[in-house]
Order: C-alpha cells, then sequence, then structure tokens
C-alpha cells in the first residue's frame, strides 16, 4: 500500500491551495468575453505590469498562449518563425503552428543550455530579396526557463543580444516563458528585465505557480487585441474566467517566493541521485526546478524498471528516453519528500543488483 | 442611482451560484492533461451518459466544442461542411472552420424556426463524381436551439431526418448544442433522443445552465479521442480542470430544472412587452428563453434609445439591429425583474413620446 | 460511325489554331521564373494594358488566378470574402480558397442574371465593431460573364456600384473575368471600362480566345508582385512559359473579334431549340456564348437521353442537371454545326416520341 | 559587345529545340481538365512505365510536383513530414508545405552528400504513444540528385534502407526527383530501379531534360487520383496541355542520354577552375551537372566581381553566397563554352591580380 504520493511527472501536477480554494470561491466575477469580468481584467492588469508590458491576456493554457503568440506575429500567409530544434513549440505542441496556423518553421539547433547560437539565428533570417522562394521571416522565439534542455535560464545579455538581432530585421521576438519566473528567481533579474527584449511572452501560471489552470500572455496594447480576437475564433474566449484568474493572483502573491526553495530541493536531489552508483546527473546544469537523471551505460538497472519501483512506492517520474528520467520539483514536494525519492531511488538500484545477482 | 442590476443580454452572464462555488473549493482535482483529473473525468462520464453518446470531452467554450467538432468531422484536407446562412458557426465564431481549419462551408437558407428544408440539404451536398472540382461534403450541422432565429426549437423528428439524409449520404451530423438542454425540455423530450441522430453535439454549460466557464463535446469514442487531441492542439487543454467541472455538475444537478421558469419567464415578458404600443413581439415564436422584441416602423422610438434608457435604469439588453432587441431570460432573473424591465420599457416609450411632443 | 463532332461542352475545348502553333514554334523564350521569358512580358505588358491596370501576371489556369487573386486581397488571417452563392469560385474550384487559402467564404444569393443586390452585399459586410466574434470582411468578388447564370453579362453601372460600396468600406473588388471579353463585347464597352472598377480581374485565355492554356491576372504593381510570390508557392511559375503566352498573344489578336459571332451563333441556336416541341429556352438571356436548354416538365425525353443521342451523332453537351442541358458556343463552331446541332436535336426528340409512342 | 552567351545559372533555363517546337506545333490535344488531351496522357503513361509506378501527373512545376505529393500523403489534419534541412522543399518553395498545406515539416542534417543519416530519420518519427502533443509523422522526403548538396546522387541502397524505415512505420516515401534522370544517370542504374523503393517521385521536364514546361509525379493510381483533384484545386489544371506534353515527349527520347555528357562538361570545368589560383573546387564531390566553386579565403577576389566580370563577358553564373559560385550545366552548353568559361575565370582572376597590384 502507497503511503506517500510524490509526483514529480511535472509542475503542472500542482493542485490548488486552500488559499486559492478560498479565492476562487469568492471572487467576483461577470461575462469576460463581453469584456466586463473584474477579476480577469484585474490579473492581467497586474501581470502587465509585473512583466513591464502594456497589456496581457489570459488564456486557458500555454499551448495556445504560444500558438496565439505566434499567429498574431504571423498573420500574413507565407510567414516563417525562427524557433529551437529542441523547443517546447516545435516538439510538443502538435505542430499548431503549422497545421493549424500555416506557418511554416525554421529550426536552430539548441545548445544544451537552451540558447541558439546569435550567428545562426541571424543566418536563419530569409533573404527578403529572396522572396519569391523564401517564406517571410516574421518572428524568433526563444524558451526560457528551456524545458528540454532541463530547465536552464538563458542570461539577461544573450535574450537582448537575439531582441537585437530581431530589431536589425524588423523582426518580432516571442518568448515561451512557461517558466519564466524560474528563470528570473535563478537570474537574480527581476522579471520585467529578464523579457524587456521581447515582444511577447506567455507565461504559465498552472505550472510553478501552482494555480490550477491558465497562462497568460503580455505584449502591446496592439498584440494584445489581435490576441484576443483570436483567442476567441481558437475557442479559448471564457465566460466567468474570474474563477480561475482569482486563483491565479493568489499563486503570483504566494507562489513566485517558492520557486527559490524548488531549485534548492532540485539541486538536493541531484547532488543525492550523483552519489547512487549507477546513476549520472550534471548537477552543475539543474539551473532550477528540472533535472535528468542518466542512467549510466552498461548499469543493467533501466529507466522502465526504475520508474516502475518508484511509482510502486508511491513516487511518479517521467520517462524521458530509455536512459533519461525527467524531474520536476515545485511547492507541493516537501524537504521529507526529496528524502523519501532519494532512498527509494537507492533501494531501487540495490533491489536491482541482487535480482541480477540473483539471476 | 442604479439600484437594480437585470441583465438580459445573453444568459452566458450567468454567475456561479453559492453551491457551485463550494464544489469549486472543494473539488478533487489532478492534471487533466495527464488524464488524471477525477472531477473532470466525472463531469465527462455524466455527460455522455445523460447525451445518450459513448463519450465527453470538457472544452473551455462553446466555440471551440463546435470547432474541434466540424475539424474532427473534417480532419480530411478539402471538406467541405453544410450549415445554415444564419447559424452561430457560420455567423459569430470569426470564420474559424475556414481560417483555422481549412473548412469549406455551404450554406443553406435557415428558414424563421431554425430548420433547414430537407431537400435543400440534400441539394446542396456535392455529387462525388464531380470531385476534380468539389470539395468533398463531410458533414451537416444543426443548431439547437437556434440562437439567431429566437431561440426556436428543431423538433426530434426533423432532427432525425437530417439525420437519415446524413446516413444515406455518408455524412456525419453535428449539433451545435449550445442550448440543448433548453430545447429538450421545452420539446418534452429525453435529451438522449432529442440528439439521438447526431454523431456529435457540443453542450455549452455556461449559458442557461449557469455554470462558469465551459462546454462539452459527446459523440464516440473515436471522436472523442481524436477531439482531445486537436483541444491540445488548439490549446484548450487544461491542468486542474475540475475546479471547473466540479461548478459544472451543480450547475447539471441544480439547473436544468430551472430552464422551464426561464421559458416561462420569457413568455411573460413576450406577452407585456407585445401590450406595449410602438413594440411589436411575435409570441408564439418564444419557445424558449430567447424573445425578440421589434420596434414597430415608422415609430419616434429607436431600439438604441431603449437600450440607452433601460441600461440607465440597470436593465441590460442586446441591440440586434436597428429595428430589433435581443433578450435572453435565465435563472437569475426574477419575475420581479421581469416586471422591472416590463415597467422600464414602458416609461420609455411614455417619455419617448413626451419627449417628442415637447419638442 | 460519327463523321462530324460538335463539342459544345464548353469553350475551354477549343483547340489552338494553325497561327498560334506557328507562333509557338517561334516564340523567343526564356526562364520567366528568373523573370526572363519575353515573350511572357509582353503578353503581361499587352493585357495590362488592354484592361487599363499597372501590371499583369501569367497562369496556368482560371483556378489559379481567381485562387491568387483572393489570396492576396485577404493575405491576413481570419479574413471573410463575399461572393455570390452560385459563382464559379464558390461552386467549382474545390472550395480552394477556404480548404488552401483559409479564407471564408460569405456568399450572397445570385440573381438568374448574375448580379448580387447590392444593399445585400452591403449587408454581407461585417460590421468592424463586432471583429471579436466576425472575421474581416476584405473583398467582394464578381463574375462575368457568370457561367452558372448563363453567361450573362453584368453592365458596368452595376459593377461601379458595387465598387462605390466596395471603396466606401475599405474593400477590394475582384472580378472572375474568366470570360470577360465576351462581357465587353455584349456590353459594346471598352474592356478597360468594364472593369474600372475591379482591383483585379482574372481572364481566361484558353476559354473563347482560344489558347490553349493559361489565364491572365491584372491589377496593381504591389498586388501583382504580390501575386507572383503566392503563384511560386502554388507551383504556377513556369520556365519558357513563352511558348504558351505566343499562342496566346495570337488569341488576342485573332479571336476577340469573333466572340460576337459566337454570340450571334449562340442566339440562333437558342431560338432554334426553342421551336422545338419538349424544350424550353429563355431567349432573352442568351447574351454570349452560353445557353441552357430545359427539358419541359411533363416529357417523357430526359436530358440523359438527349445527351447520349447527341453524343451518338458526334455532338457532346454538358447535362446541367436532371432537367437542363449547357451548350457553349465558341470559334470552333461552325454556322453548319449549329444546323447539324439543332436538326440532331430534333430527330433525339421525334424519336423518343416515336419509342414512347411504341412502347 | 557580349558575343557569346554561356547561361550556367541553372539547367531551367534551356531553351526547347527545334524537335520540340515542330512537336509543340503539331501536337495533337484536348482539354486535359476533362480528361482528353492525348497527348498528355501518352506523356503520363510514358512517364509512369519508364519510372516503374502505376500513374502519372503532368503538372505545370516541379514546385507544385512536390507540394501536391507532400499534401497527398498528409492529406490529414495534423500531420508531419520528415526532410532534410538543406532540402528544396524546405529551403526554395516558400514553405508552401506549411503556408498552404499545413503540414509541420521536421528536418533532419543533410550530409554534405544529400543523405541524412538513417537512424537520425528513424529517431524523427514521432512516437505514436505520444500522439496526444505530437503531430503525427506521416512522410519522409528524399532529394536525388540533392541541388544545395552540389548535385549528389543518393545510391539506391540509400533509398532502399530509407524505404524499410518508412514502411516499417507505416510512413510514405517521397522523392523530389528533379534531376532524377541525371542521378540514375550517373549511377548507371535503370531509373525505375533508383527510385523502386519510393510511394512518390516528382520528376522535371524542363531542367536537364531541356522540356520549356512541366514536371510529372508518379506513384500508385489512388495517389495520382488524388493528386489530380489537388492540382485542380491549386489551379494546375491545364487545358491543351499536349502542347506541353509534346515537348517533353521529345525531351525524353532525345535529351536522357545527353546527360551524362552534361556531367563529363561538369567535371572537366571543375578539374579546369580547380587548377586556377584563387578557386578552390572539391572535384570528387562533382557527381552530375552541378559544381560549386569556393573562392579561397584570403583571396581578394569576391564572388560578386567574378560574377559580374564574366556576366560582361555573356557568362551568367549564380552566386550561392559570398565565397561560393554556383554552375549548372546542361545540354545546351558545348564543349567550347566550357572552354571560354575557364579562361574567361582565368582572365577574371588575372585581372582581379593587376587591379590590386596596381593599387
Amino acid at each position: 500500500m502507497v503511503t506517500r504520493m510524490v509526483d514529480l511527472r511535472s509542475d503542472t501536477v500542482t493542485k490548488p491551495c486552500e488559499a486559492m480554494r478560498a479565492a476562487m470561491a469568492a471572487a467576483e466575477v461577470d461575462d469576460d468575453v463581453l469584456g466586463n469580468d473584474p477579476t480577469t481584467l484585474r490579473l492581467e492588469t497586474d501581470v502587465s505590469k509585473i512583466m513591464g508590458k502594456e497589456a496581457a491576456l489570459f488564456v486557458p493554457s500555454g499551448t495556445m498562449g504560444n500558438l496565439i503568440s505566434v499567429l498574431v506575429h504571423c498573420d500574413v500567409r507565407g510567414s516563417e518563425v525562427i524557433l529551437g530544434d529542441n523547443s517546447h513549440i516545435h516538439i510538443y505542441e502538435n505542430g499548431g503552428i503549422s497545421t493549424i496556423g500555416g506557418v511554416h518553421p525554421k529550426t536552430v539547433k539548441n545548445n544544451s543550455d537552451g540558447t541558439m547560437d546569435i550567428d545562426l539565428i541571424e543566418a536563419a533570417i530569409r533573404d527578403p530579396r529572396g522572396e519569391l522562394v523564401f517564406p517571410t521571416t516574421r518572428l524568433i522565439c526563444l524558451e526560457n526557463t528551456h524545458a528540454n534542455c532541463g530547465g536552464r535560464c538563458l542570461p539577461v545579455e544573450y535574450i537582448d543580444s537575439v531582441g537585437e538581432v530581431a530589431k536589425k530585421h524588423g523582426l518580432k521576438l516571442h518568448i515561451d516563458g512557461a517558466r519564466i519566473f524560474n528563470a528570473a528567481v535563478a537570474l537574480g533579474v527581476p522579471i520585467n528585465r529578464v523579457v524587456q527584449a521581447a515582444d511577447s511572452v506567455s507565461v504559465c501560471l498552472s505550472k510553478g505557480l501552482g494555480a490550477p489552470v491558465g497562462s497568460i500572455i503580455v505584449g502591446s496594447e496592439s498584440f494584445i487585441n489581435k490576441a484576443r480576437r483570436l483567442r476567441k475564433t481558437l475557442g479559448g474566449g471564457m465566460r466567468q474566467s474570474g474563477v480561475l484568474c482569482a486563483a491565479a493572483l493568489v499563486a503570483l502573491q504566494e507562489n513566485v517566493r517558492k520557486l527559490e526553495d524548488d531549485h534548492k530541493k532540485a539541486k538536493v536531489l541531484a547532488v543525492g541521485l550523483s552519489k547512487l552508483k549507477g546513476l549520472s546527473v550534471d548537477i552543475a546544469s539543474v539551473e532550477t526546478n528540472i533535472l535528468y537523471v542518466d542512467v549510466v551505460e552498461g548499469s543493467k538497472m533501466t529507466t522502465e524498471k526504475l520508474c516502475k519501483y518508484l511509482a510502486d512506492h508511491g513516487v511518479l517520474l517521467m520517462q524521458e528516453s530509455p536512459s533519461r528520467i525527467r524531474i520536476v520539483l515545485h511547492h507541493q514536494i516537501s524537504g521529507t519528500d526529496v528524502q523519501y525519492t532519494l532512498s527509494c531511488f537507492q533501494q531501487a538500484l540495490m533491489n536491482g543488483e541482487h535480482v541480477e545477482n540473483g539471476n
């Protein structure tokens, strides 16, 4: 019988706390599609200020936030977007920018720290003189923190440089900031400074921040006006969305400050796991709340067996590949949970050895 | 100073009641994108049973419910859908089925009762022998109740006949059932019987049923599986959606039975308004919770002045056209509200006369 | 054994004459995709002058001409086009403007003369204030002559009025002018005057004009620049297209003047057929080279039998519907062919009677 | 004054020879959109046999051939295609598969010989279990010869291996065979064997083969039926296309055998240029009719000056990048032209030196 449940699959699994539930129950609401929901408007105003942008729009998910942002920047047929070959938009969003939006992606190699080389970005921009055969580059997308690169942060100087390239070529810059608060905390830089160079940012409220549902996109007034209309087209307009935004307001107030602790717990777990025989963790690359654990080559233990064993003991993990496990920390994982997880790993590895010896 | 607020613009303005707020606060939730949210699963199971279909999917809005349904049925490039020229999908959803989905609409004239002539529907189906120049008809859409036709209900026999045409030609039938519960109540027919001929139905939970956010689509297992994926593509996948679904479960339990009363209040209002000099109401066509009030030709009163006057007195209306006002009843409008609205109309008309005489 | 072949299915069946073949064989050519083909450039220059527009672009077909024109005018996602419910673009072009271009069509009823009521057009334009739920109207399409309305011509005053509506609302006006030369000839108005109000026109060179392949679109420089790029995207850029354009230049020089004769032959055929018992022809509506023959109700003769009989005697017709046959005249149909066709009809009807009497 | 014109920009610049012109002038034609053009049908039958496929379809360009092929294989919304990051479809076709077709591209690195590593291809195929967030991989595209990789040929064994991967995963294999005849000649393998593993191939008739206009796609009956319809949608259906196909039939008969000579001339030019000081040519990689000439680093001569000098002397080249020139041989370049080109290069380099010394 499982007595403890430690869900480390993602920070999307965070559940609304009591304060959020109370806020939802008490939320002042009206019809947001008609533009009247006060709590949604408050959240949008608050976030736009925090992020240092003119306006904001609440959307049901990060995927919609990115989809709308890319499509608004690329609203003319024949557009191309430059983005990382390992980015969430390219890999995990169903190819929606093309299959729904008709935008052509041009990928640039993501380095292991989530950056793309600036000169490769610039080289990927289509020469406008070749426009008879080239789509028109209209947008560059960054991701910060970069999920598939282990939650690593893009430094502000890097983002600024990409922003300069974008400006120089008349392009827009969008940041998939699903975990942008984690980045700001880890970088120790105010979040409005982190995203200063961006024309738009999508921010997830239901990952580390712990709100039940929703993301928010920020940008100029004119960007958000177009985004609002496209949200309606996609079916993302919600009526009394204030119930969700009330929880999100609590998330912003209560949970941003917990992110630093999440990062520390990730580090503790990383260090602990790195000491276990048969596992390998690149501790230096654990900058935020995500870590990768690799089963060392030659080991008879597999990620499948490991995940199975831990799941049987209440610890849920995400198998990233046959040799890699992804672990995501969040504020509903305690220090004890971390220790419990470590001991489960240890036991799984020991048992694995015994079983193998037994054979 | 406005002391009373009577919002008759739409039934989308209904606000969550105490029971819903309590349910949201207490909802058991998990990550629905990972398939684990128990409250969302319960709502989906309940609604699929009520509607007599294999499966269901919770979505953020009716627009997304319709968009997903049309796109799933028309998943092959080159598809055409037959739908009413006055239907919500054609008029009020940004043309999303084309602009986002690449589906070509073929409209058939909506009669004033919301039906389309069966022979016109059949004539609109493309001859497969002409497929070199014709798109492929894949879907027929009905709307029940029909918003733009004054909330009138499609009779079951009519729906069945359209269903037979669809089957005969190998097409699917989708019902935009934003207010399908109103239809079932008004028809006095079990809702699963009303939608029996349909391959899919979208049902709004945040209109007359009063849930804060969301619609639900029902259909076969295979339809819903495709719909789930497309929901993710569009960005309609929500994490702890159980908080919304908990409210929706209350809506189903508490508010379906209130719809009949909404219809009665609409009738009372219609009869009352029809007696006012300068206004005209087709009482017979008021079948559910929507009514149209026409300013009689030659009158010096305008809908604009009327709406302004009533708004100043706390009664919000929707100006449908220069000569027509749309009024929608819902469970948060009391009998007293109805009487107050009537008296405001009366006063507005009288004042209008005075003002005119005074000039 | 068929001794004579009279192909009246369409004017697309016209075959290149000797002069065209000689021109193709002698054409000066180069790579038009690189912008170097002199004969293509000459044709484009000539046609743009004839039509009174800044620039022109040769395309492989009328369908591509219309598709490019609609897509260039509606290059921003979320566009809507107003067009006739009986127009070629809506009925016979695979719904490409939606399925390939993502443009949402809003149809207005075509009157029997090919016009749409001006006030209906204006009413169909979306209110920009409702842009949250409405697509953006960007284009009105006319068709002149109107194929599905029996080749009838839109008068210049009518086109001008539609042009004024377009201008007033900031919309563009495109004319599907597949047979615009027929219209100009029938109206007795210079063609540049006929299309004066249009922002773009597509003109077919391989219908009545008799060129083997191709259409041409005309409009402003900026329109044609965008069109050229979209032509490349669609795959309509052709290398030594001068061989086709050489034939088209002959077509313009030789065959425009023959159109009047085509119209006369259509009239002769119409009058002749109208005198045959069992057939009905609306002679007044035969304005150009197209005519409809209806089998009178109650007749035991069917269009299917008629077409079959005539095909067996070398006369090819297009069955428009169970009761209607479409006949299209062109310069490769002689006066004798017309008489032969009339006598075949007569014989078919007499035989039909005999057969029926014999039963 | 230029006395000689040597156009080495591309093999698309080839002009129809006398035999082609005669064939066009004499071509038996009819309406191909109605399915009646005998010369087009003959070409399609001939090519399908030569390529060992069931059926074929004539299209106006290679871009349309590829676009149709990708879209037919990916006819369901949500499709992804795997293709080379340096492939013509990805780089030079306006992103049409996304912007027109809504297909999401997943690129794999092209090696310098035009191949993509088989294991990288296999790794790029989306796991069907992740279909909630992944598009569905439906197609792999190869390019043979590979234009951007210097016209290098994919060996038959390689293509077969990719075909096996495709089959194993239920995917289709399309070959962009714009210059597939060059590949077959260079490989010394019958062309039907070269494309054996492919479900579809697009073949250009107006490059090395010298026809004025057109490409042809081959595949199964069912593939071609869908392709024919999509060709109509895109506007690629042409009426008396027999005039073009007559020339293409001559191209097949006369010019395939000349390709070997083109390859030899390319080699001669490559060897000659490699001996010039200041230039560098990778002779081994010149497998067909394309060669790259690099200006060696540190040289004061630039590609821009080189191209300008040669153009002034009648030799047209394509500047590929600031340091690279692309040269394409074809049957209308004689051995003397090659020698003339070499001497122009030599002179340009010498002059460049003098000028520089003079400074």
